[in-house]
């Protein structure tokens, strides 16, 4: 997905968020964002979104010598997540249907997200994972576990620390064997890396690789060379989170973009409101020829 | 008011919105961005919001040849105003404190803002109204009815279309003939300027001038002669909307702000929620050298 004109305002309120999450100088914070404001001024439109928080989150690290300034929302996260995560384990084991609540809980997780809210609540998150598991959905949950459990590799592009906790529970319900989790190369905002992918105990039950992409999203031409080889074995792909839709929408191979819709741009490159619970499949490429920015399907 | 970070994702949003209001052509919408990103990237935070809208809106004009953008919109809006305004008029006449009810109203109407929201509905507009006469409100209503009633002379700022609608009935329950009402020098945004202050029928019944500035805002050193010597003159000043609000705090003259807090960087400098009704009356300067952001009062 290219960025919006849209898209503008919120790169200005993402690094001034990232800059107050990197340092508490208000002078930093106010070098940043001219900053950031120049390399705007001039940015290529047709690049996704993630590129511009990438370079943003790139600049503040060297800048305040911290490499991972989300470290500590990250581990308050995870440890809300793995406590939450217990409770509904529980309502998936006794549901009429697993997967598909492991697979709704999943998509209702994607809220734990630092790029849109940096306060998330426990209140807030038990709320939205509780209607996840009546909340209409786009999408179709029942060909997703068809394709899942009848392949033999599935790759899933994981998204977000805490969120993570409840892929778990997802793939848990797929056979975890055949189950590849990418996590981000290097840490960026509150997106799931190695470490976040290990407190969740994923490295137990299925292969944990990095995508050696520090951005929040996958950009191919980076990729890890084992990211390029599971890409290429996978039978079917499972990409979590809207950074991953804006990087890899349109994309020829058959991925399931799993998440909710969070901001006024995306929710009108899909054609459906925001907060609006996302599973839909790729289009095969020549359809986005003919139409590259679908309103609806 | 200085201008603070968290304003710049918002000239972001309004120079969008404003380049849409003022063409349908993408082009420029994404040339008068650009260009608005390279402005802030260097500009004084000591001036207040509203010089960056009026840099923006008079660029805009220049490029689209369009003197007034936002025309259609301030006719559509005063239309509904002065529809609205009977049925509040009666209202006002039959409460037990009309002035004190007009002030609300007034205070009230101070949502019809193109800076803030381009859509503004009839139904959204009635209920801020009603709403209005039972908010709670920040300030003391009884005291500037009872400083503008003693007062020779009264200033009265006016802010935006259809709200000066709104401001006549506040006017109503002074002394009208003793009231002169401010108006934009030149269009910007939604603000009243002189015609939308005549189809009101104010000039039928006060005094009206043009402030000389074509910021949504009053800036002192630019006033036209007119103002400056009724700004030196008047008693009591009223000053509506946060425009007004962000240019003239702090300025050691008895000054009544009436306005509704509209986003959260106003929020923070007064120390009450967005949506708040302020009535507030200005400090002496003294109380500004101690203490020059007050979180509040």
């Amino acid at each position: 997905m290219k960025t919006y004109l849209d898209c503008i305002p919120c790169f200005l309120r993402q690094a001034l968020e990232m800059a107050r999450m990197s340092s508490s100088d208000p002078a930093i914070h106010e070098h940043v964002l001219r900053e950031v404001l120049s390399w705007v001024s001039h940015m290529d439109m047709n690049v996704p979104p993630p590129v511009m928080a990438r370079r943003i989150h790139r600049y503040l690290k060297k800048l305040t010598n911290n490499p991972d300034p989300y470290q500590e929302v990250k581990l308050q996260q995870m440890t809300l997540a793995l406590k939450l995560a217990e409770e509904f384990r529980a309502k998936i084991k006794h549901s009429p249907w697993p997967f598909g609540w492991a697979a709704r809980l999943a998509i209702g997780a994607n809220v734990i997200d630092s790029g849109i809210n940096v306060d998330i609540s426990e209140t807030a998150v038990r709320h939205t994972l509780q209607l996840a598991l009546e909340e209409d959905l786009i999408g179709d949950l029942v060909e997703l576990e068809r394709e899942v459990q009848s392949a033999n590799e599935v790759l899933y592009l994981a998204d977000n620390a805490g969120e993570i906790v409840f892929d778990r529970l997802l793939i848990e319900r797929i056979k975890p064997a055949k189950v590849t989790v990418v996590v981000r190369g290097a840490p960026i905002l509150n997106d799931a890396t190695i470490k976040e992918a290990q407190m969740a105990g994923l490295h137990e039950i299925a292969t944990i690789i990095s995508s050696g992409v520090d951005a929040p999203g996958i950009l191919l031409d980076e990729a890890s060379p084992e990211l390029k080889t599971a890409w290429e074995r996978a039978n079917i792909i499972i990409a979590k989170g809207q950074g991953n839709f804006e990087t890899l929408w349109g994309i020829n191979r058959p991925i399931y973009f799993l998440f909710k819709v969070k901001c006024a741009v995306v929710a009108k490159h899909v054609g459906w409101p925001v907060g609006t619970f996302m599973a839909i499949k790729n289009q095969p490429k020549e359809c986005f020829q003919s139409a590259p920015e679908p309103a609806s399907w």
